[in-house]
């Protein structure tokens, strides 16, 4: 903490959107867009699901100071049985990110699944505290996914848990969890 | 229920995002943004802080089929000592976002921070139940803000509470433009 406490607006937190409810990439898809409402640069880097069709991706291909990058396959990513192009895709993607949060072109750097991405194992945790370590001062992270680290919830500055109450998916109402890490 | 069950896409569903952590009209915004991307026209009432400065709400309205209404004040409602404008607002509010989910032109109407208005009285919870039960079957509704009434969340199909576990202004950091409004 090298800032003046009468500058706190300088200094780029880290965000974690976690949790099993609805609304964790959606969340930072609003952020994102509340950035750009304010001139802020952006890129997203998405760890999984690269090529799946989320109509926001649609949306935001439209904007300008937004730039995205999709890694991993259509399908959904089964632990029991990571395939070796899996794990490829996803440091290529922390590599993406960590590219685009160094570079100096971007206010706010999402990354979006990176959560399930090391608690699949997909990338080291290490190198996920890492790139948090190594970002420079005026950048803001975000980082979405259910089961967040806790070594990276202790590492971020504000973490939001999204609990899910009820969902269309269910019959009834679901047991609320408990607090997951 | 009258749509057959191999038809379940057809039935618009209610949606809350409540609970006291960060990401509840930022979820929303980014439903918006895939209901969007996927050639659904949506509108927005906003129910508090109508004026406020929003950068979602700069970037939105540059994008074609969504519109918006802001209504309140710019400054927070003090639920100790409501005044009549405030009601007033919120009753407006309230009448437009029926009149859009009623009229034809709105796959998706998002209340954003109805809930308060209901816990703070500003707008009457049968009001509001009513409005949910006149919805139009292809009619998408999200409800955002804490304090979900308990009859809204028994009304609705999809509930996330966003809980916080760690909030920066709670170690004194400032809300920051583009981030946090």
């Amino acid at each position: 903490m090298t800032e003046k406490a009468s500058e706190p607006s300088k200094r780029g937190l880290v965000y974690i959107f976690t949790g099993d409810g609805k609304g964790k990439t959606c969340a930072a898809t609003g952020v994102v867009l509340r950035a750009l409402g304010h001139g802020m640069r952006v890129h997203i880097t998405y760890f999984l699901k690269g090529e799946y069709p989320y109509g926001e991706r649609n949306t935001l291909s439209k904007l300008p100071n937004v730039t995205m990058a999709g890694f991993g396959g259509p399908e959904f990513v089964d632990p029991a049985n990571i395939k070796s192009e899996e794990i490829e895709q996803a440091r290529l993607a922390l590599a993406t990110a960590r590219e685009a949060m160094l570079s100096g072109n971007y206010d706010l750097v999402v990354l979006d699944e990176v959560n399930v991405a090391v608690a699949f194992k997909l990338v080291e945790l290490d190198e996920v505290i890492k790139l948090i370590e190594d970002k420079p001062q005026n950048v803001e992270l975000i980082l979405t996914g259910r089961q967040a680290n806790t070594e990276l919830v202790k590492l971020a500055d504000l973490v939001t848990e999204m609990l899910k109450i009820k969902h269309p998916y269910d019959e009834g109402v679901l047991a609320r969890r408990g607090i997951d890490y």
